[in-house]
Parts: C-alpha cells; sequence; structure tokens
C-alpha cells in the first residue's frame, strides 16, 4: 500500500524524482524511486529528518503551533517533506524546475491515507 | 535601504507580517514587523537560522548543491528564507493563508539587492 502511494505521488508530479516515507529516527519505511543512478533518497531523508526534528522543537517552543511541511530547495534538487505525527514523515524529491506546489498538494492529499496506514 | 527593502515585501504580500535581515550568528541586521501584538520576529529568525545552518551541511554533504531557500509551514505561521550568501539570510512570516508563491517571487527578486548592500 505504502509503495503504492509512494508511486503515485512521483509518477503525478512533474520533476518528481523519488518519494520516501521514514521515520525521524531515519528509518525508511518505504521508498520509490525512478533515478536509474539510483538518487540515495534514503540518505538524503536521513539527513534532512534529523533537522526536520529540531524544526518540530522550535515551531513549537515559538508557540506557531505545529509544523506540517517543510521544503528545501537547492541548486540540484527541491525536497518537499509533509510531517505525519510525531513519529514519520513522508517526503518528495524533485528536480530544480518540479512542480513544487503539485508535489505540496499531494503530499496533503495522501497524508492522512498513509497516516492510518501506519497505526 | 534594508528597511525599505524589507516593508515593501511585507506590503506586496498578501498575509506577510513580518521580514527579517539575519547573519547565521542570529545576529539581526534589519527587520520590519505589521503586528501590533509583536511577533518576535527576532527569536523566530534566530532559531530557525541556526537550523538553517545544518540544513546548508546536509545539503554540501548529500551533493545536492548549496541549498537557497526552504519553507516551514507551521499551523500558526508559515516561513520563507532564502539564504544570501554564507553568512546572511532574508526571511520572511506570513499567515497561514498567506502567499507564499508571492513571497518566494519577492524574495528570489530582491535578494541581489540586498546581498550588494550587505558586501
Amino acid at each position: 500500500m505504502f509503495q503504492e502511494v509512494l508511486r503515485d505521488m512521483v509518477e503525478r508530479t512533474d520533476g518528481a524524482i523519488a518519494s520516501l516515507l521514514m521515520g525521524f529516527d531515519g528509518i525508511p519505511v518505504d521508498s520509490y524511486n525512478t533515478a536509474a543512478d539510483a538518487l540515495n533518497v534514503e540518505s538524503v531523508g536521513s539527513e534532512y529528518g534529523a533537522v526536520l526534528g529540531q524544526i518540530k522543537q522550535a515551531a513549537n517552543m515559538l508557540e506557531l503551533g505545529s509544523a506540517q511541511e517543510v521544503s528545501v530547495q537547492a541548486a540540484n534538487m527541491t525536497t518537499v517533506i509533509r510531517l505525519l505525527n510525531d513519529e514519520y514523515f513522508v517526503a518528495l524529491a524533485l528536480r530544480p524546475a518540479g512542480n513544487v506546489g503539485k508535489a505540496r498538494y499531494l503530499l496533503r492529499l495522501r497524508a492522512p491515507e498513509l497516516l492510518q496506514a501506519l497505526s
């Protein structure tokens, strides 16, 4: 079920390369990767996941409410991350010209399904 | 000059609350705030700035190229941050329904001016 959602999000987003469902402890639940020269999506998730934990804490401390989404645009890749609950997040990696708006929309749309299947 | 750019970005972005130009060391250069109940925009910048340093390192390590922009959507506030160089970043804080696309556009548009004035 995870694989189906992860693949569908990548296929429906222009410029998407990979998707990943991961725990904040850096342990992947499942991932989907289109890149022949396999981008190490799990390394990316694990590094960003560690930072995400700190963003969650900062947002709470600053009374901005719970963090819901983080996106990072680097020269060679854009990563959009949706926080599912206190344990898991789901991420989409895109080429720089990829459709970030669509990525954000699909992550928000499919989050409840993933969350339900995780619990 | 900083004040003029910071104010202009807030006024031209629907839902924007405040803007901030800050060093990665957490020391503000200048800020502009519309909120009467003054959101502590410098605290937000300082907390997020610390995380930003780690995102920069992670993106480099993962060979994703240099980090250019980070946005964080929390329940009560969205923050869009544009990295100017190795020392400074500029950020726009918006209400949850604010126009994130316009914020990203204006930050990208005005970044060269800010960068030039800083050096």
